[in-house]
């Protein structure tokens, strides 16, 4: 449950769930439904949640992938819900990865104002990270996410089941986002996910359920908190400063976002024990998990010290002209800071990753 | 003021407004500034709004009128936004009429999820009714509004000087949209419009800012009370269901706005006299002044009875399947309704308006 006061939902969470009737009858009601998917997640889940649904329109099927993340693929939305004349009562189906949940989240806020919307993430990163949280939106060709809305979900339901068709390094990808909550919020958490990490790469239905649902759990505690991101919110972004650098540097899809956001995570536990924030063995233990994840642990060699830190000055969480960092203090706690020594972090880049 | 918790804001009203530094820098403060406006509105009041506000960075003149109320205009202003790397904690004004503050307002909306923005109305139907409340949206090829957000200003300044440069038959149609804040919530202001016609139609400057003031007082209070327009925030659109097949109807353009809902207030007051909640006398008193401002009071004969009654279904407020209502009780109250005779209403299109 995200408890949001008149906009609180549930969270399910379990595999199967997309054959649920009676738990699909429950969030759907009499409304008529838009479902939005790519035409990769078509492939494997479509029909089965149309046959779950009944009656459903004919179904928005995007082009899959981050590059058709734009304001002209919400467009092709909007037509549809025009098309198919869905009133502000009815209902629309994000069905797919975040790209699809980000897109449709945002035809659906946007759609005569904001009609409801129900978030069946497909993938890991999905499932623990943006079907939760109310953000969405579509990326343009000077930033990402830069057009968007907070529109929270009327429910999300998690199959864990459809990961088992997830590619593995998407997976793993997903897997940087995990540990994530337990660097900035759950040391026991954290502990759980180093004697757990096997029995997660092997996709161990129960390990899954346990890990997922802690990260959603202590998300929307956070996102509770601070909806809006004035304050604690931004403590989700750690690593993402480091990794959105990494992004834009290489090249919107040479690395995948878990994956920057793994590398990330590091550069950011580094500069953190470099001011004396947190103890070198606990970035150790973190860079330890997340090579075991088969994930990047700093930014690759050819992109240059001063090319990051240009690209970081430039990232949407600057405020006020001051860049702002979430550092995390040990495992299980983080803060955001623009009080650091641009300098010190200057040197870190430059010098690169410690030896292991 | 508009009561609305942790987004409250104020609505000053008043002749040189966009000469008063004190009240620009207070609104302002120390944030860059992107304004918003068209090619019309720019040649009178941009280059004083820019003194006032001293280095403003090159405003965003958009192409003026309804045609160009499009997703891709909203996309011209996310591109200066962007080119401008205008940060969360930045402003945005939207200087203008209606169309210029619902595209200003909806790029604020979308911008990074949301940035703040001052509605800045110069004409008289922005500046009682579209400057307040936070309806910001841009048409659908197959709909008006039907892309759009509820985002709140951060301030309305409305400067009733700039009423001045209005085309008459725009300042008329405003009127429209004043006096139905007397037949829906005000019966006392209704009678104080009835004796202060005149005034207003010279632009008597102390009644216009009473005139204006009132009405933004009424609507702030139903949009307090509603913000989402789940429920009383539809009296506001007593008139506009009629009215929007009319707009329709004819084709965009061929009336303004503000004459249809006059039209349709009428058509809504005539049913409820059928109807028996309303009294014949005080349909006339609606009426009469309608016309004292030379406005129409009924839906021009070309359009077909059955032709308004496929329009009006079709509109956007029909929940569920059922067409609703807003149907005054009376002067000073009005109430949604979907619960009344198809075939009298029917009957009224083809008998048409009563003799006056």
């Amino acid at each position: 449950m995200v408890p949001l006061g008149a906009r609180s939902y549930s969270i399910a969470i379990g595999a199967g769930l997309l054959n649920d009737g009676a738990r699909w009858q429950e969030a759907v009601g009499s409304r008529r439904v838009l479902i939005v998917t790519d035409d990769i997640v078509a492939g494997y889940y479509l029909d089965r949640l149309t046959e779950t649904l009944g009656d459903a329109i004919e179904p928005c099927v995007l082009p899959a992938g981050e590059a058709h993340k734009t304001l002209a693929t919400a467009g092709r939305v909007w037509n549809r819900l025009m098309d198919a004349r869905l009133a502000r009562d009815d209902l629309l189906i994000a069905l797919g990865g975040g790209v699809v949940g980000d897109i449709a989240g945002f035809a659906a806020a946007c759609y005569q104002r904001g009609i409801d919307y129900l978030q069946v993430p497909t993938t890991l990163i999905a499932q623990v990270d943006s079907a939760v949280g109310g953000k969405t939106g579509v990326n343009h060709p000077l930033g990402k996410n830069m057009i968007g809305a907070f529109h929270q979900p009327a429910a999300v339901i998690a199959d864990i089941g459809t990961l088992a068709t997830l590619p593995a390094a998407e997976y793993r990808a997903g897997l940087a986002e995990i540990i994530k909550y337990g660097v900035i919020a759950d040391a026991e958490f954290f502990a759980w996910l180093e004697t757990h990490l096997d029995a997660l790469l092997e996709q161990d239905q129960a390990a899954l359920a346990h890990a997922v649902g802690r990260s959603c759990a202590i998300k929307a505690a956070i996102v509770a908190a601070d909806e809006h991101e004035h304050g604690r919110r931004a403590l989700l972004n750690l690593g993402h400063t480091f990794g959105h650098a990494i992004e834009t540097g290489l090249g919107h899809g040479h690395w995948r976002h878990g994956e920057a956001v793994a590398a990330g995570m590091v550069m950011a536990a580094d500069f953190a024990a470099r001011l004396g924030l947190m103890e070198r063995r606990d970035v150790t233990r973190l860079r330890d998990w997340l090579i075991r994840a088969g994930l990047p642990t700093w930014a690759p060699a050819e992109l240059q010290a001063e090319r990051i830190l240009e690209l970081m000055a430039g990232d949407k969480k600057v405020r006020g002209g001051r860049l702002r960092l979430v550092l995390p203090h040990g495992i299980g706690n983080a803060e955001t800071t623009a009080d650091f020594d641009r300098d010190a972090l200057g040197r870190m880049l430059i010098e690169g990753p410690p030896d292991a």
